[in-house]
């Protein structure tokens, strides 16, 4: 067992990775957004009319996956060819956001997956919060990684 | 029922918080991170050495407060005036994480104190990642918040 | 005839604006996109069923309020407490951009309201490119300021 | 006619450009600011002294450049290797801002230049609003692009 | 003696300053580069003719006040009301750089005046390092603040 | 002698770097932060202890290497592939600062090792400034550079 984010003496370190080859890279990751009954009605009538919570939420995310290197302090900077973050409602009370982040690099992009996530969540909450303080994001977890030499990861999202 | 960063339109915006009062403001907000124990185990063991997981998701945390408007479409910028995150290990394959922030300002920092209890542990998923993939985060949630008109809102903290 | 920008010898500056009352202070900026007679056909087509390119172009613009003086070289940071960005399709080739910006502050806020209909329209641009790469954004200046000692400077919109 | 920045369900998303290939790609952009000729003698007559408008509005810029995916929801991060912003007096009224931006990348540079020429004729605005409130910037547009699968589009600079 | 970015606990925290009055502070800092005569040589020329190493410096460090609490772990992000830096040269191998930062706050601008210098120094190194990879800096360090508890601190800069 | 960054007609530029190869690039760099033996007696004592000011420092180097080109004008934004920062006690009152920034990338990577010694030395002034005021930055320079075809550049770093 090893964090590569330190080196032997302990030192934190954004690890080189200019020895690793560089190949097509995919993170998934999903979180899920709880919340009352009624708060969940609000979002969903407003996006059938105008005032889409999902929509800003989604830009919020997306924005996101290209400021991870600025939030996560050892983490590589990424010319991130693709990002897309998808909403469903579970049930009558849950929300489940999946982000999908592309690149060819060398190194992968889980942490902009997480981010994507979590940053949409944050924004849901943030839009909900005068009727619903209470919310809560969980569930915030790496759903698939491919591309990189520790081979294919992937698990089942979570479902209603 | 209202979601106040739609006007009547339907069109999201800042809302104007001009006419509102300038009041010392404060919020708390908690995050779980749930891992192997052997996960655990191996951040403990290093802390109690050298290179500590914990030291640098506070930093990222703290930091993150102050990136809170770049990242939530329609958070209002605030001279935040304190922000601190502590961390709690609960057993062993939980950590808990919290985060205070204050300012006195016309509106309140919960979304900063929940960025920065969020940022905290997508660091520590970050740094231990390359030992445990599937660790999750959950139980991102506001505790406290006090000084607005819509009065103190407080909460348990989830424990051991 | 003064740059206040610049002092006695020459040298840009970050104007000293500590002895100013904090007044309370609004601007509006207005930009129009000039495109096909076709593209703003699918922009409106969309908008009434699903994938607004105002609803994200208004994100941008209302984000971009808070990065204003991470890209004006000498402008001030405002804890602006108030944005809004709002579309109008003036005729069959031009949609109309306003934004108001608020804030109770030193100095006024027009290059924040000025950032803003740019941002939001160069967001227009890039959401439509694929289609019409010889779309045009003209118009773009000031349409209302108060609350400096510079007194109320207001003029009437572009209309169709 | 399509637009690439929603998927079919209408969600808007960075589009994964992962299967382009990598060539070298060039855009210029183009805007004009307006203002009294008072104001254009000012900012000509201090040029040639001290405390140059247009360096500094060369430098915002080119800066905004390094800042178009931070400003701009749906764009692509780039690793930008060049970038220049050029301003012309076309008359005594009108200063046009010429910028060019080059990569070797999977997805062109056109937003690069677009808001290169925006951001540099806002700071103009920024830096003589003080003696002129009422410029305003229009044709803000493509000039030139190359290197993508689409062609090579170029069109005339407006010309005095 | 006490470091009071740490609690008693060693962790380390953005420090709660809501109790603190706010006040009218400034700070002023510098800092040197040392070149070869000949670097500085062309620096001084161009400035006389075009292409000016300094006020492109100027710019960076202006811009930089700005971005201090993104840099520095624990620092306050403050409504700046003023920033200046000034360039001098020492000897003909020496510039001398000066920022003066402003605000009414309830802490000081120390760092936002060191910020500044330092950037202003790196962006001369970058400037010049195709011609003079040598060049260095030193004496990065405070010269005056006012308007805190701890009463005023100034002292001399370095002469040529 | 020439300055690259500024074109013929002196105009600033981002020098356009696409017809350079893309090379395996390092560079490192040092800085040297002086102050009151009790100063560095109290870090060093902490550090043994809880509140390790060099960890924060060293991880407001190492995020700081990937905001360099948003700080410095006319610097290239760059996909970093490793950044480390190192701590020495030289003495009884001096810190020795080392960054080690890699990359693999038409254009070289100094800016980023002087802006991480440069940021991790502003973050230990931040850190004990309550302290002792009077601490100062210096030997802000670059140790080693290889990769691009002026060659290898190396030289001694400062000794106790």
């Amino acid at each position: 067992t090893e964090l590569t984010h330190f080196d032997d003496s302990g030192a934190s370190r954004m690890v080189d990775v200019g020895d690793k080859p560089v190949t097509a890279r995919m993170a998934r990751a999903e979180a899920v957004v709880e919340m009352r009954p009624e708060t969940l009605a609000t979002i969903r009538d407003r996006g059938l009319a105008k005032g889409d919570v999902f929509e800003v939420a989604r830009i919020a995310g997306i924005m996101a996956t290209r400021r991870t290197s600025d939030l996560i302090p050892l983490c590589h900077p990424l010319p991130l060819e693709g990002a897309r973050v998808d909403f469903e409602i579970l049930d009558s009370q849950t929300v489940r956001i999946e982000a999908t982040v592309n690149v060819r690099a060398r190194t992968g992009v889980e942490m902009e997956a997480m981010t994507a996530v979590s940053v949409a969540a944050l924004t849901v909450y943030d839009m909900c919060k005068s009727i619903d303080r209470a919310m809560s994001i969980s569930g915030v977890r790496l759903l698939e990684k491919s591309g990189g030499k520790s081979g294919h990861f992937v698990r089942e999202p979570v479902s209603s």
